[in-house]
């Protein structure tokens, strides 16, 4: 899973309708060369400005319940705390 | 998904049959590295301009009604409106 | 999919048996940065100097027939024209 | 399957009922272009400090035992020593 | 598929019972940005120093014969020659 936070809403009329009724966030993830911005589907309820816990590929259906959407992108958790040992990040 | 801006078509007279009569769109994606094309079916009728939402990988395919496509990039939404929040991009 | 270039053979002698008889092309792509090389299966027939569609992933096998392959790239059109607006690119 | 150091915990109060009890770790990847860090399940014991293999990707529930987990990235193995040939690396 | 070199070996005592006996090699693999090292479980006999091919995802275990297996790279071939039309590298 990769972390990122939640930026804000996408909005999208036309679209599959496997998609309808989906809530699709903005996520700012940090990968190896800075920021990237995906659009994840969430179900577990991820509010602005929130850490989350994003599962991207074909598993990430096994969160919606429905193996036949085309999402690749879940929010699956919303972090609490993240402990890192300091001494590790040097 | 991903979010991309569609900026062309591409013509393959030589294909794989299972692509035959698929619309093929060049898309415009901003990767975590500036800028990435890839090529994606559409089947919702985004047109070149448009901002639209981009399902990769092997369920890509959920859009198509075809599982045996050999197909890992589908524009599964137009993009009506993106907001995000202002404080959280700095 | 992904746009590359055909620049290539690759001859593997002791290779997985699933690959036998199978073309091997290699192909450069233009990734996020720059260029990127990869190895592709080719059953339509790509020359050296074309500029091909390459599906990556688990789907790839769908061009190839054969579900057992471990082959995660296959061209899977010859390109003839990329049309794409010019006010779109800069 | 990639490389990493273990760096810390994760917790999530409000996750995917999925991933109810296990343990996610902070890991640093190596990747090409410097550190990136992701979140993996860990069910082998693995511990702040040490090196990792993680798999990535749908064949990563493989070593969870549960194939409707949501989960894309697992930590297979604790890496005793890793030897490579000096020459090779200039 | 990717083409790497192999680097040398990892040891891991303590792993997923699913990898006991398979042979775990570092290869190192030219991406986007220079060099990645990945781990690939090698079937075919490949040796420290020789060009590989590595095919990465889920297909990757159709080497294997084990669909169980929590393995997302695999060596599929020893490269014997690798021919590019320099005319196309500039």
């Amino acid at each position: 899973m990769i972390i990122g936070k939640v930026l804000g809403n996408v909005w999208a009329t036309k679209k599959d309708p496997k998609l309808s009724g989906r809530k699709l966030l903005v996520v700012r993830t940090t990968g190896s060369n800075g920021a990237e911005t995906i659009v994840a589907v969430d179900t577990i309820g991820a509010g602005i400005g929130e850490d989350v816990l994003v599962t991207k590929g074909s598993v990430a259906r096994n969160s919606l319940g429905d193996r036949d959407s085309p999402v690749d992108a879940v929010i699956v958790g919303i972090i609490d705390t993240l402990e890192v040992d300091d001494k590790l990040l040097e």
